[in-house]
């Protein structure tokens, strides 16, 4: 399909992130490209809300989009940070985010945690595509590893026993939140597209 | 594909014509026949917001949803009534709603308007597929034609000298905003189901 795709995120670690899930048909470029440096008021209850609400934002360009919109749920905190999870403490590094998550964690044996991911492509004609991803996990102890970004170090996905923070990219590209929403979503996309292309053949073909 | 979904809506009116606009492999069936009478905050500021916030509303039912929502957007009234346009003069009957517009538009020469309708389906999976269906027209003088609902009867579409309440749902299944949506989200529903069940076919057959 040769599909050159812009992603609404003003996060440079998403974008590595996501262009290592797409195959090479696919070309994604950070909207900053084109814009400049962007904000969205996230003010949606769901991720898939607040993913829509990234992608509408930037409709009027007349280019097809994507965006996400993720974050960690924790049972014992009734699903905080949830949609929250960036703008919560607003301004302050993840450590020190963390470190109150954890705070508020001192002494609760239920660890249970996940994370989820809302991704959504829109298409000029008006078409929108979304998906979800989930992983799940458990809150770890301590803060560990410095790889990936936001709460990784504290998330430990089930069937390990390191968090993202220390398992990396590598894992990350097979079974966090984020991989299993896009590969869902670029699915969707080949499945769309090759419709589109057929469309188009028998419309030149009459 | 035989699927069975629940339209998320109050109005009987919008179950009848979006009944009419499914084949007969699928069977529309209010979401009131389940959960009773409903009521959603339709706080989004665009139609497909609106529609998501619908069918994510009933999402905990995990099953097939679809929703719509629509409106008219009245050019030299800078898209009013738009996302409002069932809250506007919330309680009253379109009767007066519809006298309020032409008030409105007393003396203005250009009655360019529009019907949008953003159709959203929700799969229990994650997946959500969502369009925009458009009908470009103009705002009559007087309020004329007893079919349709809404604002029908202050409606003439492009290429008609009558309103959405004279031409009525023979017209309507073919222009309206809320066909040309609905076509296009049922014609992904086709492609999207035909490719799970290929799936399930190749899974089985592994």
């Amino acid at each position: 399909m040769n599909l050159k795709i812009h992603l609404v995120t003003g996060n440079n670690h998403k974008v590595e992130e996501i262009r290592s899930l797409a195959d090479n048909e696919l070309t994604v470029v950070p909207i900053s490209d084109l814009v400049g440096e962007i904000e969205v008021d996230e003010k949606g209850d769901t991720f898939l809300q607040n993913a829509l609400i990234k992608v509408e934002t930037f409709r009027h360009l007349g280019i097809p989009l994507v965006a996400d919109d993720s974050g960690l749920e924790i049972d014992a905190l009734n699903g905080f940070p949830g949609v929250q999870s960036s703008r919560f403490m607003e301004g302050r590094p993840y450590s020190e985010k963390m470190a109150e998550i954890l705070q508020r964690l001192d002494g609760e044996k239920n660890r249970k945690a996940r994370f989820k991911c809302a991704a959504v492509f829109y298409h000029p004609s008006g078409v929108v595509l979304a998906v979800e991803g989930t992983v799940e996990g458990s809150i770890a102890y301590e803060i560990r590893g410095e790889q990936g970004f936001g709460y990784d170090p504290i998330f430990v996905p089930d069937g390990y026993d390191r968090t993202f923070g220390e398992l990396g990219q590598e894992v990350k590209s097979i079974i966090s939140h984020r991989a299993r929403a896009f590969k869902k979503l670029f699915s969707l996309l080949r499945l769309f597209f090759s419709n589109i292309d057929t469309e188009k053949h028998h419309k030149s073909s009459e």
